[in-house]
């Protein structure tokens, strides 16, 4: 008999949670409307089929009319939000308060005319977001210390905030290195816990079991940063989509199966891959 | 023939410069009343004694009444000002303008309502007076990253500040660790320049030479901190107060000697103690 140690933290994060939830009732409620999200809710293609049977399309860009436009965990660019309540729509605002918190402090140094240091990555939407809202044009976005590394930032006033899903040390690194200038900080730390939970309680169960099973999409970045550190504890150790991908040879003589998951992955779909394993012999 | 490579920044910086040249002119325009420093002007016994020659006393207490009282670059607490103002006194403000930025700094973030760490050595004068304008006592004071490693700053908002001659490393280490807490930030690095180029020069030095002589006050911290840096690089670094605590064996088989200075120390303390070196054989 096999022994499953499943990662608590594993699946959907809060902010993605609430946005999923919000996005059910709000089918339910507008069912004579035209809905859209702004771009896909979540990274995986399975919640994003089950929104458009329920009525929820994908748009592709913003050139939406009379209709309904849920905002995504990410966020959205300013002016996309104010060119979406001009032309006459809806607008459910799902967007994870812990990135609209970070939007929060953008227009706080803003106003304080601090020189703002986006920590993350330049394209992801989130970090487009909240770049939108520097919208006096004073702001950097770095994604590595070397970007930085022995560069003056001749600024008085130097604001610093995080894309949520940054590591710890990526953000460590690179405030370490701005606060060799001679400046006034004012420094948010607004990573976002349930990433680096994730991780360690993977970690954790990684030490204990003799195969782990990495579920999640192969272009989500969190997910294959999951199997990375797994892999650094074990070997065997397999980053796969859903159940389809397993593969019966793996389990030969292990006993204890670990599970994690991204965050973009439901709840149904580790379930689907408990099962199946449960069926090997 | 021995080579000396003498650390360029040396000695006294800006601030102390000031307050001697201070206190000299003031020596002058109050010949006939009681002129005092509230403690001595700095570490250094050579420069007390001279301005004593001017008629300036070194005042233990502040129980001083109807005299001018010359405060020294370092700083002094808040009540002590206060009791000199209402004692009568002139009271002569020699304080370093970096350091009162911090006074400064400590009102700004005691105002917003900022948790403040003090990265700095609790005894110090300069940072006693630094703490008491957290008079609400909402503050810490940390001189070691071990003070608080793994210790849960439950705070909103936390403010930091420096002494001025904190090494950046400390001040690096110390935030980067506080930076793990899910806070505000408001960090300002007031950190003497002077100091660093100091530390970096004599660390510099000390990698070319084959003995190190660091003169200064054996209680001067940031003359104590020169030998710590400059040990780490060459074990054979002796911190001295002046010429008369050299020890001629130090120098057997010693061709290059660097020389650096703390910033209490006058340039004829150090010319003496090359004098004294060049001539054992």
């Amino acid at each position: 008999m096999r022994e499953f140690i499943k990662v608590k933290s594993a699946g959907f994060c809060f902010g993605v949670k609430r946005a999923v939830k919000l996005a059910l009732k709000i089918a339910e409620k507008y069912n004579n409307k035209p809905i859209y999200t702004l771009g896909p809710i979540i990274h995986n293609k399975d919640v994003v089929d089950e929104l458009k049977n329920k009525g929820i399309q994908v748009a592709e860009n913003s050139d939406i009319k009379n209709s309904v436009v849920i905002l995504r965990s990410h966020g959205v660019e300013k002016n996309v939000f104010e060119k979406l309540e001009k032309n006459n729509n809806i607008i459910i605002d799902a967007i994870c308060p812990f990135v609209k918190k970070i939007h929060d402090c953008v227009n706080l140094l803003k106003k304080e005319d601090f020189f703002l240091v986006i920590i993350g990555d330049k394209e992801h939407p989130e970090v487009r977001a909240i770049s939108s809202y520097a919208d006096n044009g004073k702001y950097i976005v770095v994604s590595n210390v070397d970007e930085i590394k022995n560069k003056k930032l001749n600024y008085k006033k130097i604001g610093i905030v995080a894309q949520t899903t940054q590591s710890l040390e990526n953000f460590l690194n690179i405030c370490n290195e701005l606060l060799k200038n001679k400046s006034e900080f004012r420094i948010f730390n607004t990573i976002c816990d349930s990433t680096s939970i994730r991780q360690q309680e993977t970690i954790e169960v990684a030490k204990k079991v003799d195969i782990m099973i990495v579920i999640g999409g192969k272009h989500s970045a969190n997910t294959t940063r999951l199997a990375q550190l797994s892999k650094k504890i074990l070997k065997d150790t397999y980053h796969i989509e859903n159940e389809k991908e397993i593969e019966e040879n793996w389990f030969k003589n292990k006993k204890k199966v670990g599970i994690t998951a991204g965050a973009s992955t439901p709840d149904y779909v580790i379930e689907k891959v408990i099962k199946k394993i449960r069926g090997i012999k």
